[in-house]
């Protein structure tokens, strides 16, 4: 593809390794920062197990700065290889990208206080970036799209079973009372959800008959009601799917390719400007 | 929209804001409705916390006093609006309405009585008011059609599903007996529903070999059986999106506008008459 | 309807009332037993709470008797007013009537032995007679069409649900051993079950790492495999339904008409002579 | 069927009797061997119940040599009948069929060892070789082909619903803390996708309001977002459904026989040579 190059040519280079998913470099450091990600989330996981982290306290630390000074050199080098920074920065995986990072340079400003456990679970949004990295496949963006088309519905669903929840969790906390552990309208609700979603735990349960009746009705509601997001779901589905079969022709594939300027993505295989910016690609 | 009015200017332009959803005063209203009746229904679930209550009786107290007040008011200004008043006092949301609104009042006639818990739950009736608020949605209404066409095919589902629930918990009730809580038939139907339905609270669970064995058959029946509610109500969501796309053009826009004779709603845009009264709107 | 009447009036009369649904008489006598039917079995329910038969043994006695001997004297009149008495006598329904009216008796008999109380609980087969009452009704039958075609998928899927319980069942009670309660396969295969069908009563639980990671694959499994019997059987409900419409012309209405001779049911509003064994009707 | 005999007769006849189940004694031998792998599996099952294992030693010890003596004759008839005994032996069968018959030989060699309680486990493979003797019902190999067109979107899901689960089962940890069972990050994910899953043990449940409050997004959300795999496969089974009905003509059935030199099955009937190596069948 003949380009206009008005960044240094390492520069450009960098953007498309790290932007861009569609050459052989460019797809081996998105197989790279995908393990890397895998293998820093199971880090923290195990730095939270008491017995594990005991005994390897030290090991932990150690992988833990490695893979916390990659993500900064990768920060760095997102910041330089981009046009306009200052986007990237105020971007959702910008931020992303930043909180993920900073949690272990925080942990010697921070140390001993409080929020020091909050700041370090931060470095569990890196699995948000795993997202970014599949979210070109299309089968999730297919899934996206029902989901989407079948979103009012679905708020108009969740809506009903929360008045649900609300009036047949007074009506257990009238019934039932203290003993059984439904000591609060709040905590009676926190129960008809557990039951209405067919969860189930058994901290609280009925005890009464009339109870006991009530729990009978609200069962068979949440596991008659679930046929509901199941169906729109299902038809937007299904309609999907012819739609996709009859319009294919219709729609070109999207390379991963992201602006040098905007970093837009989804450019047309055969695109030449940027749709967004209108900038050379 | 040229309209007769044999009401007073004001009581008319109180009817447009209290009962229609069309002009930016309406909106509001509704709005602020909306709002009011949220916060009021927290007020009720935080009043049943008693670390809560303790700590703010008197605030929740005053807050209660504000909503009711409001309530009270809209429900006069409701009375006043409308030309035949007794049909909006003894229709559903008019009941609910004031039912919803006296608890306040009636605690200072009841003070010290048993029914006074029972009667400030109504307070939370107004919940449903939510639902007027929202039953035009176009959403809602497509969900309500689907449910109603497989009403008939649910509530045969239903009755299977409760002669199943009898006959296996009869069964259990033989094989568990007392000990492992099978203590009655209905305390052994209770279990059976709770089985059947996947919720499992585990308060009462089989002990025996045979009874685990006829469990084990209960989970998989309720597992499998799931899949009819769930394929009758997409049958009928598949059907309803076709039907929908083919007769669109057979469909008109119906507007919030409720007639100030007999308070029908849902008339069309271009309507100057009430569909059910002949009332000029 | 013009017919060869080869039996006594009365017993023809009698016949009418007692096996078909077409009539005024035939009609309300099944109302009447539907009423009756749901009594006797909530009768039966009550004498197994404890408390509540202490209380009120005689009545519940009282009443059992006169409900035996309405069900004896239906018996009596439909061996008389059939041709053939044995076809009816060793029918899968005629089977259900005698054993569900003879435990009264029984227990006069078996006074004092273990097996009264199963004998007794024969009464609850009356529950089965519903069935029978409701089976005409054209939704349930549309509802065991689908699950009939869909019964191959079905067995398949449900062997392969167990075959998957036995090894993942295995699995867990090398891995997790007696403390946590998997104390034999068949106990692990039970859990399995429990888990895979989303009913989790809690009774048993994974305590190792290794165990609790298993546990989530199952979980997962479970969850997600609950998709294939809804598949299968909307996908016959859609069928089914475009099935319906396309065909309804070839359908013809059948009545509830039993055949004097064979008892056949499911005739032809205009047949004449039993589809079964040619009788005139 | 003329055929190619470079074999010696009786080694044709026996490959006949083993590997296809087209003849009378093909179909007789697959009868029996599916009743005793059933049978060996609920004897391996028994052995693991203590109070069984204890009474009936002997009894088990030796219906399982009837059992692993029958298997191993099998096991060498097979070798012997084959043409290309290696491909047999190292094919997914051959080693189920090796692994599911060697235990009881190696448990007196391993006697008293630790690993024995796994080596004796592997007898349950043997339910794998059921699959094997099922794989050709048509009804298995639609539900597998409508699986495999959604696995893509299928593992989006999952994946999806790890992240979620990730995320979520952080924020328990950060929230909860040990005294609720939230003792570490993997604890609190397992405790994410029991209650996603709808599966809820309660072993571990959120004390705190907060917590309730999260909880009972996260159960909404396992609620719902089941609709998703549902939409998926129900899509995949209707459109295969109509796919299956419109091409029906295209297919031919394909029946039992193996090929004698390369083990190829599901020819077609009128086949002459294997399709795989050409061999004349």
């Amino acid at each position: 593809m003949e380009e206009y190059k008005p960044q240094s040519k390492w520069k450009n280079k960098l953007h498309e390794i790290i932007y861009e998913a569609d050459t052989p470099s460019g797809k081996l450091f998105d197989i790279v920062l995908f393990i890397l990600i895998i293998f820093s989330v199971v880090l923290v996981m195990l730095e939270s197990v008491d017995e594990f982290d005991q005994h390897y306290h030290k090991t932990l630390l150690t992988l833990e700065w490695v893979v916390t000074i990659f993500f900064t050199l990768e920060y760095i080098a997102r910041l330089i290889s981009i046009k306009k920074p200052w986007k990237y920065v105020f971007s959702f995986y910008g931020i992303i990208d930043f909180l993920s990072t900073i949690p272990l340079y925080l942990s010697y400003i921070l140390a001993g206080s409080q929020v020091l456990l909050a700041v370090r679970a931060f470095r569990l949004l890196r699995i948000f970036r795993i997202l970014k990295l599949v979210k070109f496949m299309g089968e999730a963006s297919q899934l996206q799209s029902a989901l989407k088309a079948s979103r009012a519905k679905i708020v108009v669903f969740i809506y009903v079973v929360l008045i649900l929840s609300v009036i047949m969790g007074t009506l257990m906390y009238l019934i039932e009372g203290d003993e059984a552990g439904f000591t609060s309208i709040p905590r009676s609700i926190y129960w008809t959800i557990v039951t209405l979603t067919t969860v189930g735990y058994g901290d609280i349960a009925p005890q009464t008959n009339l109870g006991q009746l009530l729990a009978t009705v609200i069962m068979i509601l949440g596991y008659g009601i679930i046929a509901v997001p199941t169906g729109i779901v299902t038809a937007e589905f299904t309609r999907n799917k012819k739609g996709n079969e009859a319009s294919n022709k219709g729609t070109v594939h999207l390379n991963t390719q992201a602006c040098p300027s905007c970093s837009a993505e989804g450019h047309r295989d055969d695109a030449t400007h940027c749709y967004n910016c209108g900038h050379l690609l």
